[in-house]
């Protein structure tokens, strides 16, 4: 743009003049990024932040090749499903080669929110059934149906419950939920809480849908699941008449690290898997994902039309994604760095007693606060005075979970180990800082 | 793309493998395209169409300002709206522009489907009700809350009828309805069919949320409403406590010519007005507008996140897309060639009965084909058929009404005289084909 550059002030206060309230800005003091590259985003003085925020530009912001698949295609060709072009059956194929059997279908929408949309689609059209089974604290998206299905909206600020087909799971929680650990048996207790909603569900006049989940719980807190969770509540969810469909949007596409998708570090294959946030590293992008039976049932005689979704700019740009999770090993990266952030993290443990947990796969990890290991007592003002600290120290974090006292840690998956190390290091002084702050001392 | 180009056959073969199969194609042997500019497509052998069909490619396919600001504003950041960047205000500002008021807040997402669901969010939590006026035959989306209030989806094939919430209004079709011609007192007799159902909703147990409409009906059958209309639909729903939606999804942006936004055609300002296909020329991206009270209701606590929409990628594209209309004039070119178009297709029906009724805004065009012009039988076959030879004559069209007979014009606004005396003339000899072809001569 040839205009003049508006300042922070006046972006501001533009944002109140012309966007809607409900749009929410982060930090105490906003900050003013224009500039983005790898994992580093940088604002209009050219200051740098690590971003450990971001897994929607998941391979790194402003990847070139990404850029240039974007803009190659754009210059030839931008037009909509109807009209045969090889880049979407290319695409779906290297997606789908991704995924177990039998998920060998493939829609492409421009959300993560049209993704969990259609999913609940398939699977009423599929089953028949309207009634789902979600998670406590779980997010799915942002239209009515999903809102219905997301817990953490309904039961939060401005919702109004559940509907009577929703049910809400126990939160599979091994750190603050009733049942401790990662064990087999632990994932089993909290399976049960599946199985009792079932029973719910067919004493009453209800018919199933099945269950949505997320294989990490991203808005629940970060949280890992105990083994065999998902294998028992998706076997009695099938059992049920259900079907499953595992939300992949946050966790997706390497950065568990030790897998390609989340879902499979349950050991479980989903009826249907949803896709977003970084499937276009950053370009509104998102995917379906489903068996032929369930595909084929959907196909009743109502065509699903999406206008942009599929079109060969969003699939250059999904292709190149993919090329680049693979060429520069991403995943692999993914499990490394993040196994190393998993035990710095971990060390600051002994010294600062306000980190009550460490958990995490890959480059998807949760720093539980709490003032008191014992009572688990959340320290939720803790977490926002470190965030906003971090920031000054250059490290961009956020904070989730229902009690807003965990820091959610989920970077660009080319995060190095250097990084981890810088990012280690000034969590340890800003911790010291809160310490200190907290004793009422001068900082 | 290295890898060795796809032929047509291999492209069918993986959609049928990969994809799902409600997603459709057009014409009985698809076309395999592989570039577009301005007005035209281009097959795999180089051969040119005339795009007609595409109202999304709104500026012209590929058009070189649209492709630099998405390539530069792509190499530079793509990221949430959670920190500050001036593309959002800048765009959100000129974007408002367009708008009378008291239009003045917007929100931005990725797809006219997300704009229609948030219109409805917005309506239901201004009003605190829940039933929706729609009209007969209109479809606004494909998430379940939009299915919903989509007679063209949930009364066609694979649907199950409107829920109780959703009232459908009688289709104000001056041509085809009970009422005819475009005065003002046919306006008043359809819109006395939406106070009908106003009463019914307050007799029943029933809180009204709103109506929804688009101001020149698409899946309708390219309806241009009668004077009034909407004026008085839309006066007796604020007077019941409603609010009232201007659809442009498929209209907005300079298409009707005499206008920037469809719903000025009839001389009425909506609370909100929601937008999609054209506003990106391709780019995922839509928006909402509405006032401020109504934003301001809708911050009740529940924050409102779209994960890409708003971003500097998508707002760069949209504020390119703003200048171009205006720089080149196209809503004037769309009044102008529009206009001229029209006359051309008018000048047909006195050699070809088939034509029963030719109607239009700007560049938004029916052509309705008729078996008798007293009775009105549809000619759908015939339609089909006139399709495939136009394809083969290089002209893209396609098809849409409740009776899969109208014949929908609705080119990239970039649309030139000459562009339309090429279509009229081939028109004019299809026509003259198909009524040997009807009267069983060989062709």
């Amino acid at each position: 743009m040839t205009t003049r550059a508006l300042s922070k002030e006046e972006i501001l206060s533009q944002r109140r003049a012309f966007l809607g309230p409900s749009l929410s800005l982060s930090y105490e003091e906003p900050l003013l990024i224009l500039r983005g590259q790898g994992q580093y985003l940088y604002d209009e003085a050219g200051n740098r932040y690590l971003d450990v925020v971001n897994n929607v530009c998941h391979v790194g912001h402003s990847h070139p090749r990404v850029v240039a698949a974007l803009a190659e295609q754009a210059a030839l060709l931008n037009t909509n499903t109807r009209y045969l072009h090889p880049a979407i059956v290319r695409y779906a194929e290297k997606l789908l080669a991704t995924l177990p059997a039998p998920l060998e279908v493939c829609f492409f929408v421009c959300s993560g929110s049209e993704a969990n949309e259609l999913a609940l689609r398939l699977a009423r059209t599929y089953t028949g059934g309207l009634d789902t089974i979600v998670i406590v604290g779980a997010y799915h998206g942002n239209t009515a149906a999903l809102i219905d299905i997301s817990p953490y909206k309904h039961n939060g600020p401005g919702g109004r419950g559940a509907p009577p087909w929703v049910h809400a799971a126990p939160m599979p929680d091994p750190y603050r939920g009733p049942y401790k650990g990662y064990g087999r048996e632990t994932g089993a207790q909290y399976a049960a809480g599946v199985g009792a909603l079932l029973e719910t569900i067919q004493a009453g006049d209800r018919a199933l849908a099945g269950m949505i989940a997320e294989p990490v719980l991203g808005c629940g807190g970060q949280i890992v699941l105990p083994d065999g969770y998902l294998a028992e509540a998706f076997a009695r969810v099938r059992a049920a008449g259900g079907v499953c469909i595992a939300d992949e949007v946050q966790v997706g596409f390497g950065r568990v690290g030790s897998h390609f998708w989340g879902f499979e570090t349950q050991g479980v294959v989903p009826d249907i898997v949803t896709m977003g946030k970084p499937i276009g590293n950053g370009h509104p992008l998102a995917a379906v994902a489903t068996t032929r039976d369930i595909a084929d049932a959907f196909a009743n005689g109502m065509e699903y039309f999406n206008t942009f979704g599929g079109n060969p700019v969003s699939c250059a740009v999904g292709l190149a994604v993919l090329d680049v999770i693979e060429e520069e090993q991403l995943q692999e990266n993914a499990r490394r760095v993040g196994a190393y952030l998993l035990d710095g993290l971990r060390g600051l443990m002994d010294r600062h007693p306000l980190i009550g947990d460490v958990r995490g796969l890959g480059l998807f990890i949760g720093v539980e606060l709490v003032d008191d290991r014992e009572t688990l007592e959340p320290a939720a003002a803790e977490a926002s005075w470190i965030v906003e600290r971090m920031k000054e120290a250059g490290i961009l974090l956020s904070i989730d979970g229902p009690l807003h006292n965990v820091l959610k840690l989920k970077p660009p998956i080319v995060f190095t180990a250097e990084d981890a190390d810088f990012l280690v290091g000034a969590l340890d002084n800003v911790l010291a800082e809160q310490a200190d702050h907290r004793a009422g001392r001068e900082l």
